[in-house]
Parts: C-alpha cells; sequence; structure tokens
C-alpha cells in the first residue's frame, strides 16, 4: 500500500511490525571467506552457514556428534563490518560441545556450529579443519564389454503419404510402416496399450507433414514409440547415474558405439542434511517436507550434471579440454563429443534412457519413497522390482517421453546399488566361488557362483568414510590417501590427494596436509600392525622407535603421528590415536565377520577371488586389506580393486537389454542374508577385531607379514 | 515503483505511457443485461462480449456467414453511463453484413458483432434473438443390459508384517498377498513393467502400517495397482463422458451395482470458438495456443462436471432435489447416492475410471492432438487405437493414479462417438441388416450385421442444428420443437422447449417463442409436404389454405409463417422461408443418400431396422423421417429412437471389460466407405433432394401418405 494513503495510525503500526521482524534477525559474518548474512534468531551457526552457502564441515549433519564442525566466535564491536559480536549472542554452551571442545578452547571462543544457536550479531571465523573442502572424486569407471543389445532401437521410416481413402490415423499409418520395413509389430495386439506415448502423439501430425512423411521414430524395448525426429536421425544417447551417498556421478553415453562422451561427478547434495544415510533419514522422520525437500535435491543435481554433460557436446564448451584423461584402468582419449568431426550439440530431448542405481536409501529418496522404514527392524524397502517411470514424471530434464530405469533392490540394506554391482561382474556366471566387498558408506557382500549367491549388508559405520576418526576427513585437497611406515624407524611418508608424490620428495608444506580420508584409514591399519606400532589386538606397543609415538597431554590418549603440524595446512600434528584405531578394527572386523559368515552359510572354507570394489577402491591396497585383517585368506593376486563397479553395473544395463534383464533376475536370485540373526555373530566380530583374526589361519600372509609380526601372541 | 522517488521526467515519461495506455482501451456497454467492460481496441464487439461474459449467439464462431449476432449500435452522449457512444467508433460497414442486415436496418444503427472492431465507446444494445439462450439439453441415455465384468476391481488384503527376515519389499509383499489370497498375479513376469503406480508406490508403506495391513487396492485390468485403501473398502466409482460439439454429458457410476447415480448436461464452452467443428478447427489454425486453449477448455469443464457429480453423493447438495425423473425411455429414482441410508460424499480420489467418446475432433481437442488434418483430404485421424492415458497427465481432477479410457476412432470422420454407437448397438452381434443413424453436427451412418460393418459420415451441414435457418437456433427455451399442420385448414400448432403443451393448448405469448430448433426442423419438411404446402421437389405450391404463406417483403422469398410475431419473444413473425426448405432439403438428401449408397455397397435394397440416434433423437417422430425421405423405406414400426446411443456406449465400455475389448475391435472390423468417391454419388444427391427421393420407392410410405401427396409428380 502506497504510504501517503496510510493514516498516522497505520504508518506507526507497520513501522512497529518492520521494527519487530527486525528484531527477530541477527547479522552473522563468517571468517576468512565474508560470507555475510540476515539470519532468523534461533537457528544454529551451522543451518546459518548452510543458507549463505558457506561450507562448514559436518559429517554427522549437526547432531553434535562428530565434532568437526567447531568455529571460533570473535568478541567485540566490528564497526568495519558494522556489528558488535559477542559470545552472549550465542545459545549456552552444552554438554555436546565438551566432548570436542577442551576448557582452553572454550575460553578462546570456540563453539560446535551444530550446538549453537543464534541470539544476536556474531562474528564467526571457520578454521581450516572445519571447511567443507570440494571433494576430489576418484570413482571411475572400469571398461566393460558387453555386446550391442540396446533399449533403445531408432527406425528410419520412409511412409507413404495418406491417399485418397485416407481413412488410417497417422500412428496406424506409421505403425505400419514399422512392420513392414521392420518386421516390428508394436501394438497390433488389441491389448496392447502402449504403441506411442501420448507427447509424440501430439507431435506427430505436424512433423509427419513437414518431414513430408520421412521421419525416424525412437522405440523403447520393441514396445514403445518415445521420440519422433526428422529425416534420418540414428544416434541414441542415454546417461548411466549412480547415487552415492555421498558422490553421484553421471556418464553421457553413445549408446551406437557405446562410448562414453563424459562423465561429471558431484557430491550428492543431500550431504548438508547428514554425511551418512541415517542422519539423513533422521532428517526427513523430523521435518515435515525432509523427504520431498532431499528428493528434490538429487533431482536438481541430477539435472545440472545433465546440462554439464550435454554442454560438454557444444563446441564453446571449454570447461573440460581436449585432454587425455585416466580412465580407470584404461585410457581413453576423451572425446569431447565430436563425431566424424563435427560436435553433437546434444539437447535435453537427445537424450532418451537413463539407468539409476543407488543404495536402498538413495533408491528411495530419489523416488521419493519414504526410507523411514529401512531404518526400522526388519527392514523392509519399499519395492525391490526394477521400475521404469517417464522422465516427466520424475522432472528429469531429458527426453520428456523417455523412461528412466532404475535398477531393483535386493532387500533393505542391500540396494540397486548392489545389483548393479553383480551385473557388471556377473559372478553367477562364473564357476569361481568370488567374493564381492562394496565399501561405500555400508559394507555391502556377495558370495557365490552360479549355483548360488549369497549377500548381507555389514554396518561398517563411517570410519572409512573419515568420520569418527580424529583427523579424518573426506578424500578432499589435503588428504592423506596412503600411508606407508618403515619398520625400523617408524618414519611415515604419506600420499596426498591432488599430488602424485609422495611426502619425502616434497618440501614440507607444500602438500598442506588437512587430515586423513578413507584409502589413508584403509592403509594406516595395516601399516601400524605391519610395523610393529601396535599388536594383533591393536593395542599400541611400549617399545617404539620414533618420537611420533606419545600420550596426548590433553586427551590422555596414546597417539602416532602421520604428520607433523609444521607439514599440515591446520598448525597442528596429523595423528592416529588409540581411540582412531579401535574405530578402525571395529569397520573392519564387521567386514571380516560378514565375509566369514556368509561363507559358513554358503559352504566354503575358501574363496577363489576377492573384489574390492566402492569409491575409494581404486586407491585400496588389496594386500593390506588381507594383513588388516579385513578380508578371509586368499591368493593376493586373486584380490583385485574393481573400483566403482556399481557405476558400470548403470552403464551395463544402459548399454545391454539382456544385462537389464540379469539385473532384474539376479536380485530375485541373490539370497539375503541377516547377519545378526546367525548363530556365532558376535563370537566371529570380537576375534576379528584382532589383526588379523585371532583364530583363522592365513596361508597366504606367511609369504607377506615377517613372522615374529604373524607369530605375536 | 514509488513515485516519491521518480525524478520529475521519469512522472512524465510515465504518465504518457499510461495516458497512451489509456487511449488503447475503449468501454462498451451491453443493453439490456448492463455488462460494462474496458477493452483494447481493434478487438470485435463479439471479442468483447465474450470477454466480458455477454451471450451473444454465433452459430459461425465470428466468420461472418451466419448472422445470428445482430446487435444494435446507440449513437449519442449518454452521462448516465459516461460514455459517448458514436457508431463512427466502430470499424467501417463491410459487404458480408449486408447479407444479414438490409438498408433499413443498416440506417437504424444494426451490425453484425463478429464483423465490427472497436474504435472507440460504444453502446450497444443485444435484441432478444441474438441472445445466446443456456441451453436445454435434451441428451439422455438409455437403459442397457451388460453382464458385470468390471474394469476396476477391488482386492481386500490382510497381510502378514514383515517378519525378523524381512527383506521382502512392502510392493512386493502386498503382490504376494494378492496372489495368495485371490490368485490374480500381478506382474510376477519380469518383463511386466507395471504392477504398481509410482504415487500408490510413494504412499504403500506409510498406508499399509497405519491400517495395520489390512488394505484394500484397486487394481485396473488385472494389470496395475492404481489406488491403496485402509481396510475393506470394495465400492468403485467411475464416469462415462459423451463429448458431443454442442453438449457434454457425465454421468457418475457405482461400478459394482452397475448404476448410475447422477448425471450432468452442460454446453462444450468450445461452442465460443464456433457452433461446428470445422469453424473450431478454423480458430486453433488461426490463433497460437488455440488448441492448448480449447484442450483446457474442455478439461476445466470436465473437472466442472466431476465437482458437480461428486457434490450430488454429500448431504448438503441441495442443486439435485430427490425427484423421479424420466431416464429415456425407462423411470429411474434419482438416488441422491445414498447406499444403505448413507450419503457416499464421494471425492475425487474416488473416481477410479472415465470413459471418453466424441467425435474425432472432439476426441483430438481433449487429448491436444492437432485437428487440422481432419479437415483436408484425405482427413486422416492422427490415432485410432483406443488409449489409456493417467488421469494427471491429463490434468483430469479424479483419481491421479487412474486411467482415462478414451474409445477408438473408426476414420477421420467417424469417431469414438460412433464406435460407442456401435457397441451399445452391438449391430455386430445381429442377423438382422441395421442401418443407424447418428445425427448430431454431422450424420455417421453403420450398415450391416454379423456379417458386415459399412460405415459413413455425410455433411448434413448444420441446418439440423439451427445454423443457416432464418429462425433457426440451438434447444434453448423457447425452441419450437415439435410442428404439427394441418392438412385442410394449414394451420400450425407446435410445441416450444421447457413446456409440456401444444401451442393451442396454451395463451398467446405464454410460450415466448424465439425459433426453432433442430428437432423442429426435422418436423417441418414432412409436415409442409404432407399437408400440401410444398411440393415433393420442395417448391411452395401457389395453391395455399391460409394467409400463412407469403413473400416477404423485404427479402422476396416466400415464407410461411409457423408463429406469429404475438406469440414471441422476439415480435417478429417466425417463419420458414424457401431458402431454409432448401438448407433442409440438403441436409436430409446428404443422409439418404449416404444411406442408399452403403445399401448398395453392402449389396442390400432394403433394410430390417432403423436405429436412429442423436442429441435431439428422442424428439424426431421416425415417421416423419420416412416421410421427408431422410432414411429408405422401411416398416415404420421397426424405426427406432435410440438416443444418445453414444453416451450408452460410453457406458458400457466403462461397465464391461469384454464391451471394451468389443469397442477395440469393433472399430478395426467397420469398413469405412468413402461417400464422396463412389460412383452415382452425385446423381443419388440430386434425387434425394425431392421428397422423397424421386426415382425410389417407398412401400410402407403407402400407408401413411395420402395417395395425392405420394403420386404427385
Amino acid at each position: 500500500m502506497d504510504k501517503r494513503f496510510q493514516s498516522s495510525k497505520e504508518r506507526i503500526s507497520a513501522h512497529k511490525q518492520t521494527t519487530s521482524n527486525h528484531m527477530e534477525k541477527a547479522t552473522i559474518i563468517f571468517q576468512p571467506s565474508g560470507s555475510r548474512g540476515t539470519i532468523s534468531k534461533g537457528k544454529t551457526v551451522l543451518e546459518a552457514a548452510q543458507e549463505l552457502g558457506e561450507n562448514i564441515e559436518s559429517l554427522c549433519g549437526g547432531k553434535g556428534t562428530c565434532g568437526k564442525c567447531r568455529i571460533l566466535i570473535s568478541e567485540g564491536n566490528y564497526p568495519k563490518y558494522g556489528i558488535d559480536s559477542r559470545q552472549n549472542n550465542l545459545s549456552d554452551w552444552q554438554k555436546t560441545e565438551a566432548k570436542f571442545i577442551n576448557n582452553k578452547q572454550r575460553t578462546e571462543g570456540f563453539r560446535l556450529a551444530c550446538c549453537t544457536s543464534i541470539k544476536g550479531d556474531v562474528l564467526a571465523f571457520v578454521p581450516e579443519e572445519s571447511r567443507a573442502a570440494k571433494q576430489v572424486v576418484s570413482k571411475r569407471l572400469r571398461p566393460v564389454t558387453v555386446p550391442y543389445d540396446p533399449i533403445i532401437e531408432k527406425y528410419h521410416l520412409i511412409m507413404k503419404p495418406p491417399s485418397a481413402n485416407g481413412s488410417q490415423g497417422d500412428l496406424e499409418r506409421l505403425l505400419d510402416a514399422l512392420g513392414i520395413q521392420y518386421g516390428l509389430n508394436l501394438g497390433c495386439d488389441i491389448d496392447s496399450l502402449y504403441p506411442c506415448d501420448i507427447e509424440v502423439l501430439r507431435d506427430l501430425p505436424l512433423r509427419l507433414r513437414e518431414q513430408n512423411w520421412h521421419v525416424t521414430v525412437s522405440v523403447w524395448m520393441d514396445r514403445e514409440i518415445i521420440r519422433i525426429l526428422p529425416g534420418k536421425v540414428l544416434d541414441s544417447f542415454g546417461i548411466a547415474v549412480d547415487v552415492g551417498t555421498t558422490t553421484v556421478v553421471a556418464s553421457l553415453v553413445h549408446l551406437n558405439s557405446m562410448q562414453i562422451l563424459d562423465t561429471q561427478y558431484i557430491m550428492n547434495p543431500q550431504i548438508k542434511y547428514g554425511e551418512d544415510v541415517i542422519s539423513r533419514i533422521n532428517y526427513l522422520v523430523h521435518n515435515k517436507d525432509g523427504l520431498a525437500q532431499m528428493s528434490a535435491d538429487i533431482i536438481d543435481a541430477l539435472n545440472r550434471m545433465i546440462e554439464a554433460l550435454l554442454s560438454s557436446t557444444w563446441p564453446d564448451y571449454n570447461n573440460s579440454p581436449d585432454t587425455t584423461e585416466e580412465f580407470n584402468y584404461i585410457t581413453v582419449q576423451k572425446q569431447r563429443t565430436k563425431t566424424e568431426g563435427k560436435f553433437l550439440c546434444l539437447i535435453p530431448g537427445d537424450i532418451e534412457d537413463v539407468t539409476i542405481v543407488g543404495n536402498t536409501i538413495m533408491h528411495h529418496i530419489f523416488l521419493k519413497l519414504d526410507p523411514r522404514y529401512l531404518a526400522r527392524a526388519p527392514f523392509p524397502p519399499v519395492v525391490q522390482k526394477s521400475l521404469n517411470i517417464k522422465a516427466r514424471n520424475l522432472g528429469l530434464n531429458i527426453c520428456p517421453s523417455a523412461y528412466v530405469h532404475i535398477l531393483p533392490n535386493e532387500a533393505g540394506f542391500v540396494g540397486a546399488d548392489n545389483v548393479a554391482v553383480l551385473t557388471a561382474e556377473a559372478p553367477y556366471k562364473s564357476d569361481q566361488i568370488q567374493l564381492i566387498i562394496d565399501i561405500g558408506t555400508n559394507g555391502e557382500l556377495v558370495l557365490g557362483n552360479k549355483e548360488r549367491l549369497l549377500s548381507t549388508s555389514c554396518a561398517t559405520g563411517p570410519a572409512f568414510e573419515g568420520a569418527e576418526i580424529t583427523f579424518g576427513m573426506r578424500a578432499a585437497p589435503g588428504a592423506i590417501e596412503r600411508i606407508a611406515i618403515d619398520p625400523e624407524t617408524h618414519e611415515v611418508v604419506y600420499k596426498v590427494v591432488g599430488h602424485d608424490a609422495w611426502s619425502n620428495y616434497v618440501k614440507p608444506g607444500v602438500l598442506q596436509v588437512r587430515g586423513i580420508c578413507g584409502s589413508g584409514i584403509m592403509d594406516v591399519l595395516a601399516e601400524l600392525y605391519h610395523s610393529g606400532i601396535i599388536n594383533k589386538s591393536g593395542a599400541f606397543l611400549q617399545d617404539q622407535a620414533s618420537s611420533r609415538f606419545r600420550i596426548n597431554s590433553d586427551t590422555k590418549y596414546k597417539e602416532f603421528v602421520i604428520a607433523w603440524a609444521k607439514e599440515t595446512a591446520i598448525g597442528r600434528d596429523i595423528t592416529i590415536t588409540q581411540k582412531d584405531v579401535r574405530q578402525i578394527q571395529l569397520a573392519k572386523a564387521a567386514i571380516y565377520t560378514g565375509c566369514k559368515l556368509l561363507m559358513r552359510e554358503w559352504g566354503t572354507d575358501r574363496v577363489d577371488i576377492i573384489k574390492i570394489a566402492g569409491g575409494f577402491g581404486l586407491h585400496v591396497d588389496p594386500v593390506k586389506t588381507l594383513i588388516m585383517g579385513m578380508i578371509p585368506d586368499c591368493d593376493p593376486h586373486q584380490i583385485i580393486s574393481i573400483g566403482n563397479a556399481a557405476g558400470v553395473g548403470a552403464l551395463v544395463t544402459l548399454l545391454n537389454r539382456e544385462k537389464r534383464s540379469e539385473s532384474d533376475w539376479v536380485a530375485q536370485m541373490v539370497e539375503y542374508v541377516d547377519l545378526a540373526s546367525l548363530q556365532g555373530f558376535k563370537d566371529e566380530f570380537v576375534n576379528a577385531l584382532h589383526i588379523p583374526h585371532k583364530k583363522d589361519s592365513f596361508p597366504h600372509l606367511r609369504s607377506i607379514l615377517p613372522p615374529e609380526i604373524l607369530n605375536q601372541k
């Protein structure tokens, strides 16, 4: 309302309202980034950060359990910023915070961003280690060989225009031409309900006539026409998507040549609701529109990825230079999606097929299916079957009539990602007994051969993803990803994400170390044990060769320094503590127990081959997984890393119709084993905490480990 | 922008813009309704009327061919209304107008609203005969007998909750229960893609648990779960819709008892784009969003009808009193949808099935399929097959997962409405040779028996709908619907829509006659001929018994007065002119020619039974159709009116699965005959203009017509 027409009473009332609105807000400034904004009072600093796009690390999703979101509150008047920052402007100190912030730090002004709500203006400093860095993603697809057996087929039709007695419908004329030219009889059966998508039908009359009855149609699964194109266009394109809890990978594929044109990686945007799946389920249980929000987040993210994939086919696309890139085990020439010297210049409508894989929770959230019952015994999924859903009904910005194929789930804990791994590796065709271990946020195991396949899921906890480890972090720049310890001197060398050289070949400080990521955490246990720093049960030995071993004066924990403060970006020693060792032991013991119990259920005491899959699968040293006692005994040459096999599964089911049937079949064929219900689970688990397992014999380890280590009590 | 912050320059510029915007508008006031509004200059008065909701009759859709939209422009300053109305404020006089407005009327200020665009303020008077009245709809459904064979079936399930080893998905558990309890195996086949709608799947986990695994599911065609309901709910409801060019009829049906609960009739809102289908095609050809607009109009209208149908099941519904209503030939007790003393209180989600019938143009517009090629030789439809489309993809406000079933088209001119008529009448099961004549805006004919069926469409033109007839109008209050002429005195009695008594039992003026509607037009030719007013060739005889026959002093046409000015609401004599007689002859000759040529193609010179269907079918006197020579000779007892058989077809395909298959089958089985391509069409047509046909013998007529009439040359 124009203020000139308000009475003075009305003006005052309006002013009061504005003022009181203003009273409900506070200014928050984050340093060193300088992000600044006005936030509703009562929100936590973490929520404020998320609102302002400030990246604060939070592995637990704001539950106060990871302690990663430490911030430093400045006290004082800052005329430069126009605010008066007071520690009193925040909610009271909480007991939870004391678990991660000692008294000295408390006095300095440290708080946990997730436990602290805003009462007034605040200037907050985000320390280096609390900053969530852009993740470096190491998920890569392996080359695969699949026969040409496409889901989408294109048919070039030269039709006769309607003649004098032209009572025939345009669609019927087109279907006739398909039958005559290609022997494809779509919807000849009266009962066939879907010969043509309604939107294609709406397009049909104009397209046929403007192209003089000379068109190409895309047919999905020999069932339905999903697109009509002018003249002769035989190239088809699809996208294979692996929705990981942490990382989402999408590959644009030329379906005819089965060539990958470009791959995009992003962090799953749902990370803001929590790192692990349980945090995310909690979020949606406690937030009314949580599921819709999270589902929209992943759909939006996929749409951005699709846009980026399409951009890579346009000549003005500069983000992806023409480089040679290591593509898992093989090296492929990145195509910039030129074909015969021409850029493809793809548009959303050109994407005619998408396959989606993911664990059950990611699967459910993507489809907006309530995943809450996956977190409650007996953990049933909403659906196991594979689904085909029209892109327009999901909001994916591709050809609206195209189907998005979502791979089936095996069981509540073993999702479409595992089905994808199986479809890629096809143990069901093998005589050898294969053990496939897929380590993501959960550990998923499959054991068997063409006779029988068993699967299970084991709760590794988030240790392998960096959570609950003192200096754990995601695989981002500055993260230690490989560790080697000299058995004599106990000196440490390491490799950092983003750098090719090991630390002993680099000047101190160059690597800007910030923490240890999953694959580094996988290395460290084997190295500590192998070099005699910890014993078989994971305890630090008294007799240590270096000053790296010490007792932390604050925490009183025993710890071992991996990187000295001067080598880091955070100005503190990066250590592995006794508590960290225990966490890693718990995680690896969960996997070992799963393997052993599956073997018992299957009825074998040996496996022929062990395949380790997962986002960090490429970095894992198979022999170290054997040393640390994460996997059962096996010929080291038969322990192989298979990288992101789930992504490969998404790819093969995009390319090959038989593989798509196989994935439906294998999801039903695999028998799910509930570990916790098995006899002897606890005993096995307790023994598996040892490095390696207390009672099992590891004949192959004898060739690797020195006898004094292996034979220690 | 707040004007206080504008510079004086900005203010002036803004003011100029406002002023110039104002200059582009004019005020128009319609009398006697008083509708008033500001209209962009350049629009026609007819467009202005449509914008302001003023009902001006326009049968041709604004093409200047029907002359129904005459208005009277007032000249002068009207301080009361604040306008200066000038005839100069309208665009120049056009030649088209002269066809309908004589010089005297022109001087008085008469114009055609569709030919006159607005240049300035105008006060327009809309004469009674130019006012489009609310139509009285006479389409009614006939009772039908179909076995119980439902499309939607409900299954009450008592499921076991997931047990300890609960790896099974909720959907799989439900499908298992369906199999065990009812032997229904949905989607057991891996290839079965649609066992459950995605939105039902989204609802599934919560519904199953809150109902303690005790639910009912609705299954469509033994294929797909489209709804989940709490506990045991076995009632299903559907709606059968007949989308006519003029009238839309929708019936709410209790599928279990096959009882019609309520029927709603409305005028097709697309009438604003033109009365006949060709006007509508022209509209969408010349208006960019025409198709989308027209499609949205009919969807909106259906949603309003659905709302009204649902309202009728609520206790506070007062629009439809508990009355006994004539329901075609039988009398049904209107149910107010109470069952066992309780109101059903239906909501949109309760409507789980809809069938739609309509001619090809209505079919296409409903589905947003471009119908323009239906108006161009060789007139192919976009699709012939029946379609099943999810309600949510069409925007129909029923159960969003339900399918809307659209019946198939036979050919470009013979649409789903004719398929519906055939499915209702099932001549394909009969030994008798049946001739089915469906007279809507077009005439559709089917001839045959279980051996062979031929169909055709004949261009009757809009005469039977009141267009191109001087005093023709829709079946609205004031329309003459029956006419009888005394052969001796040539005195006329008539019956008017909305009144039960014939005119000779009513005081003059009470009936407020305004024109003659279709069924009156069908009567008049037979009566004029039978009473010796016109001869066999349709010419007025010289020897007339009454002063009703005259030569119009203005038009110079011979005419016959049906109603004197004093009996009318328009203050003018309502006549049938020589030109009108010719129009009716053209229309009936088109049908007769179609019948004869179909009979020749089929190879028969007689038919056993003639069924006359159509919106006005109930009113038509079968014997008069024989007298006027619209139908071939037939035993008068075997000429029957079957009313709105298309609506009956929509109903039977809603109720019965076998009937739905039959409709698919019959659409393919009927052979379409293109009349114009047949030899002798012209000769037959010319002879058919006679009353009755010049060369054919009508043995049955001899018992009806006096020999002096029948034997006249």
